[in-house]
């Protein structure tokens, strides 16, 4: 079933948003530079607005102009996109798409195979899906899959009805709903260095972990998305799936097999065995912020509620910590710690794994300052591996000193990641493998879970609110969720970054 | 008893030796200039030759010159020292010598300590001992202490009988028997990397690691110390003190505290659990190595046997490999590889802890090439540590690929490195610390293990020497050792040394 270099059309609707242009052209250009995509391809760009193939394919070319590898024609790249306009509620356009992906199945040999990408509003995702199979656009001779991105739903509820109504259309082995965090390359090798290193599975457990941070920060604030941002928040929008994603590959069993089966079977293992809070108890475990007025890199910087389509009243969080407890064996006691922000000190995500202190501190007496043993995971956007450890550093009398070991995944290679991710799982996609997409399961457990913090929230004003300034960590309430447990926050991105 | 600059006379025999001046005087004179030695200090230079105080001095501040440190001046530093002209079997000049200490001591205020250091041919250490005793040298109002360069004996009979002989003037806590490697910072490191880091213990038995193995190689061939190395043999020369004083110090249980008591009872301990092996077996365990003519650096290099004072038949080995067993608890079943040799490839001493391999290779079916995780201490010329995992590092697909985190002590610093050794050796003895130094019941078990090979080799002629090219790894039966038990030497130096 799967093969490297996959025949395929996608069908991208929303072929003129923010998402297509930034991130899906860019990262098809690269999967065809790379030899990742063969040349029975071909790409149907899906709209409301009426293009010409040729306006089109000028779009694409411009979304890759930034590439400039001059061994590719952008014309020949481009000569597989197409384009057709199209009205979500009216079958007729559903029909004349048919006929154009059954011309080009036959004109670029793709031997049936479709990618359904909905990269646009959510709200049109299950009409999508049901019209799509009752207009016969997923009867081929090939597979056909269907792409869903963020927001599956707005809490359970929702995501339910939206998933009963897409089920009806595809299975659940064609959805392929997209967590971009999971095709991130540093997210991907939590799994590798679990699972490919002798030395570190013995130490991942509450006999020698004692916490982990998991932190998301961001410099920019809502921007021009305060409508969407509204209505959802920060906790919606970060923690429900990116966070409790990486949690989940950070404290699953080792599965029987990498099949995505099993390695699902493993993450939902973890989040069944998250530790349930009462709505009463929220406040216990989880921070909500907001971000103020500020000053980042030099300039003055509005507070949240000063935003476009923002209220000036607004409840809506945009920074959340918690306290996350997995009840099992492996982790009794062991609090994994979350934090994501808008308008925070820095552009970080990373993971920490805190070692327990020395049974026994033999340099103690001599007033050393021993660090702790961290394991830090570097994500985006420096990636990399950092070890903290103590040393002999001084030439005189045994001291011990932190020291660091380093692995540079990848210099400072910044503006690359992100279409990386989507590079990544969209050949993922097409190779029909769907390790690094979140199944149903996992949705379902992730809204449970984060329905109980949001319905809290919901129901009490944040009288505090704004409560953190723009460039800093997070209202203090974060920091004292640690402190209460005797830990701090790590602040750990290497400063040569 | 211990002070951060203390006061001493410290007498050097063999004054216008090798040792004196490439070693002692720049360390003396960095522990001035780093403000480890109180104003109150005085070294008086002994020698056969006839020196004033003058020649002398010039010869001090020429072996600083290449310091080159503008804020002392070299007059200053040089008017500490003194010289006394001296024939080891005479008394008189013992007396005069005494007189000459007597006075700088109310000089320079030194409060009746001394130290005498014995940088000079090892076959007067006895004479010497019991003279400065006899004479009254060692009767102070201060401590008095006594530093013995290597060879301490030549087997155990004669390291005994010196022992017995120096014994007689001296305590066992008056005694600083010197082995360098115990003064290099990055072996000084292998206890603070265990001990001060909560993650390596866990990981530090035969649990999780398959073979340590301990390399020191020299490019370097015996040079014009023919005569001294016939009578050695890399065995006595490396084995007997540097490579088993390693081997103790990455065996040893964690010691109750870090006293020179405590630590060197946990390195005893070690020494007393290796298993002996019998004169027949010593095959088995060990290879022995002579050098033959080869090609270094492009230039045709002559082999042992035709260097200076060198037998042309001549027996004596300028490498040796081994596979050492500790019989205990934490360490059954893990072979602690040694391997020293002469004119090898590269000069590089250096530890590796080869950890076992995953019990469970999800990666395998992959056809993914998983190399076992590695913790390498680099000793020198190179300094620092290198954790060799595996990781994530392609793009697509979830592969696996050996990474290194790297620590980097000292960038290249190769020269400085030596003289810090006897440096950090110089200030412990002054402040009375002999935790790097070697206690008689170490010696006497080493040389014990050692004196087995040394019959064993002495009593059957080497037919195959010479048996390796100069600049190669050594004899292939010295890779057969390790291949035999499934495994392999590490080659782990940096490339960017």
């Amino acid at each position: 079933m799967t093969t490297n270099s996959p025949k395929s059309i996608i069908v991208i609707f929303g072929a003129t948003g923010d998402l297509a242009n930034r991130k899906l052209y860019p990262s098809i250009y690269r999967l065809y530079r790379n030899g990742k995509l063969s040349e029975n391809f071909a790409v149907v760009g899906v709209a409301r607005r009426p293009l010409t193939n040729e306006d089109f394919r000028n779009n694409v070319k411009k979304s890759i102009s930034h590439f400039e590898d001059k061994s590719i024609d952008p014309d020949a790249f481009a000569s597989h996109f197409h384009y057709h306009p199209f009205d979500v509620q009216d079958l007729s356009y559903y029909q004349s798409l048919n006929k154009l992906l059954n011309t080009l199945d036959e004109k670029h040999e793709t031997e049936g195979n479709r990618i359904f990408y909905l990269a646009m509003a959510p709200n049109f995702f299950g009409t999508l899906a049901t019209n799509l199979k009752s207009e016969g656009l997923t009867s081929t001779n090939g597979w056909t899959r269907l792409v869903i991105e963020k927001p599956f739903g707005h809490n359970f509820k929702s995501a339910k009805e939206l998933n009963d109504q897409i089920r009806e259309a595809f299975t659940e082995d064609q959805i392929y709903r997209i967590d971009h965090y999971l095709g991130k390359e540093m997210v991907q090798n939590i799994e590798v260095i679990r699972f490919a290193n002798a030395m570190f599975e013995p130490l991942w457990n509450n006999q020698h972990i004692s916490n982990i941070q998991i932190t998301s920060s961001e410099v920019l604030g809502v921007e021009d998305r305060g409508r969407y941002y509204e209505s959802s928040g920060a906790l919606r929008d970060m923690v429900q799936n990116h966070m409790l994603q990486m949690m989940a590959l950070l404290a699953m069993e080792p599965p029987i097999k990498l099949t995505p089966e099993e390695i699902r079977s493993e993450k939902v293992k973890v989040l069944r065995a998250l530790k349930p809070i009462t709505e009463e108890d929220v406040e216990k475990y989880f921070v909500r912020g907001q971000y103020d007025r500020g000053i980042l890199n030099g300039e003055e910087i509005n507070g949240y509620r000063e935003g476009n389509s923002v209220d000036p009243e607004s409840n809506t969080e945009t920074f959340v910590s918690g306290k996350l407890l997995i009840e099992n064996f492996r982790w009794a006691g062991v609090p994994f710690y979350i934090r994501t922000g808008k308008r925070m000190k820095k552009k970080s995500t990373e993971i920490v794994i805190q070692f327990k202190d020395l049974p026994m501190n033999l340099y103690y007496d001599k007033e050393e300052n021993i660090h702790p043993n961290l394991l830090v995971i570097h994500i985006q956007p420096y990636e990399g591996i950092t070890l903290h450890l103590n040393a002999k550093k001084g030439e005189y009398g045994s001291t011990s000193t932190p020291i660091t070991l380093n692995y540079n995944n990848n210099g400072s290679n910044d503006k690359m990641n992100t279409p990386e991710a989507y590079e990544v799982l969209l050949n993922d996609c097409m190779r029909g493998d769907s390790t690094n997409f979140t199944h149903w399961d996992e949705v379902a457990l992730s809204w449970k879970f984060v329905d109980i913090i949001s319905n809290a929230w919901e129901n009490t004003k944040a009288e505090q609110f704004p409560n953190y300034e723009s460039g800093s960590n997070g209202p203090k309430e974060s920091e004292a969720l640690l402190e209460n447990d005797g830990f701090n926050w790590w602040s750990v991105t290497p400063e040569e970054e």
